[in-house]
């Protein structure tokens, strides 16, 4: 059962609330529970389903030991394009888990901001396969950073929507704080993937680097900015 | 845990409730938690295997642009496809998430209602990928109208099984409201869709928007109606 | 957070109980929760896995209604069979809600019941197919049975445990009742599916409509008996 | 809802931790439910996806009894190479319902543990198909060894750290007792694993027996030592 904020019952939209308060359309809380359950479900489909492109290979002589080596050594690339996408997937569940656990109540709009956050997620194994196929590839480069970067993009138009109808976060909650981490989070996400998506087009292994770089950022816990 | 109604304790069941209820067969209340985790478990795998369908093209220059270009533009009716799947299920799982959260206990055939509308909710991605392979023949873009006229059914039979045993709906819950949002349902569902899959035998296009149409319907609040 | 019964605190393991309880291995409780979770993952799962059976036909003229409306035809075996696994797996579902949400606590051989069922469940798919593509071979048709004798000797034996274990079961529960729902369960599971797999070496069809008919016993409630 | 340790309020982290308790970083709990949805969703899917390598074979007679029984006898190894990886990934997954039952919160660095630990395991379905493929060539039964073993590996780490801030363990929990556990945890899983590994190199089938041995000694209670 979702907390229930002490502010709710008397609820008071913020002056910026675009949705007008009718009496036959009052603000109807959704719960975090069922949009929660949903939302690991996507997660946890999407980190398994990366792993399905990783095929076993076929052998002329299957009890070859330098035949097997060499098939595996090929699939390397793909490994590492799995490991980055598998780490990035987890970096978004870890916000997106820290995200929800402030709030205190979801409205519509916040259901469907999620619904196309999960829409970005869910679509990822596929540039994740073209870039592992085609790392030589300027655009199959270029597509999974700017993938990534409507995804962080997604995430932050969600964090957005409760910044601008902030009854919807938990009390203790600092909306400076918020403000902030969302502005840096912005830099860090769709800003530097769109930079990435761009460097493909001048030197592949540098978008590549700058993807496995942002993962790294997001992993390492800073201990100096808390995020939201 | 599941809410109990006030007036659970004394089960009260509506005239028109056909199960006697028997010394050996009383009110059995299945409760509300795993019936959602069954069914946010089936949304979430269908919404994430709609994506198998796009598979990475083969190219055979790998350092080619303009050859990746070709092959992902030529992938681009079956992303429109997916994306108006993505957004249907996603619609049903919000009118899902209401009429659950609405309800105060759950017995026998309300679970079997539920299967019902999930069979028909696993079977979406068969014809979604009917859809995007064979957009030019009426009887592929038909079926996807039929498949979805059936699911919109199986929800609104699910309703109206709630409308007749009240006693499982929670007590703020307003009848003549549920009544009317129901009857609204099924007009822009199983009705919209029939019409759909029928206008796919003139225009193959025409059913094409008017399932888009329905879809925008949904996920665009319209503030004056409140659905159930 | 699974209820917890009166009569836990000071757990009176039944006669029957062949763990010694001694100082080092005292009476562990594993909760409900997570082991719901994990079964209701693995059953919708299951419950989409089946329809990936269903393959969009190649044409040879994309736009012809009446080559796609023969193709379409040509797997109506295969839908069939895809009800009937999906309704079968569905009951099991019924059942494993039932039968877990009046048990009070979890130990850890209930744990691997479970664990033996959801082995036979995670299978399913696999006789599925092979019946839905070899519907005229006794052996295919017999092996379906088999697995669902085995999957239905699996659920038997859980109840056992129960069973033998009562401190296990809420204390509103029954045990005679207990007793004879699980003797009516394994003549209508194991027992009738074994008939099935024996008929399907005499006559193919006589099997397909007696897998159909145990579906539809567990489906339809009878009201007379009260299933466990 | 995770349960509240009678000491949290009061945080007092041991001498060991090495996080600065910073006034910007506070001691940030991230709650037990989520943690353990998402590790059940990838549990499950990696379990049934197992099975997805069992492929209905084509057969020349669809009629034939003879046919189809040669054709599932050659399928046999993969069947217990199956019924063998199935049987681990339960075990993990008990082990790690009664590591997570034993906790009152988590830290951001056990969020990333258990992500580390879900990594090896939603690879698994990949090493456990090239083992059933190839059980006659040591590299391939010598993979599957060295990826359980950093399963395992991973599984000792999230309890090491559980050890180092033993704040996050509930009240009623005897440090002692999980540090002797968690030795022999390493002892029977890492280690045993990488002597498995070895072994393959000397002689297949000894490595095929003693990867069966360990999941042996953990599905079934010794009575004797307590895990943890």
């Amino acid at each position: 059962m979702p907390p229930t904020c002490a502010s709710l019952p008397g609820v008071h939209p913020s002056p910026e609330t675009p949705i007008p308060q009718q009496a036959s359309a009052p603000f109807e809380d959704f719960g975090i529970t069922r949009i929660e359950a949903l939302s690991d479900g996507v997660f946890a489909i999407v980190l398994t389903l990366l792993v399905l492109e990783l095929k076993v290979p076929h052998l002329n002589d299957p009890h070859s030991v330098a035949e097997l080596g060499r098939a595996l050594l090929s699939i390397v690339p793909k490994l590492i394009s799995w490991v980055i996408s598998f780490l990035t997937v987890m970096v978004i569940w870890v916000n997106h888990h820290r995200s929800f656990k402030n709030l205190c109540a979801v409205d519509i709009r916040l259901l469907w901001h999620n619904a196309h956050l999960l829409l970005w997620i869910s679509i990822l194994p596929f540039p994740t396969a073209l870039m592992g196929d085609y790392h030589h590839n300027p655009l199959g480069v270029s597509l999974y950073g700017l993938c990534m970067a409507c995804t962080a993009l997604a995430f932050a138009l969600l964090r957005s929507h409760v910044l601008a109808h902030w009854h919807l976060a938990k009390d203790h909650m600092d909306r400076e704080m918020y403000r902030k981490g969302l502005r840096i989070s912005i830099l860090m996400g769709p800003v530097a993937y769109t930079v990435g998506a761009i460097l493909a087009w001048v030197y592949e292994p540098a978008a590549f680097i700058l993807y496995s770089l942002i993962v790294v950022y997001f992993v390492v816990p800073s201990g100096r900015v808390k995020r939201v």
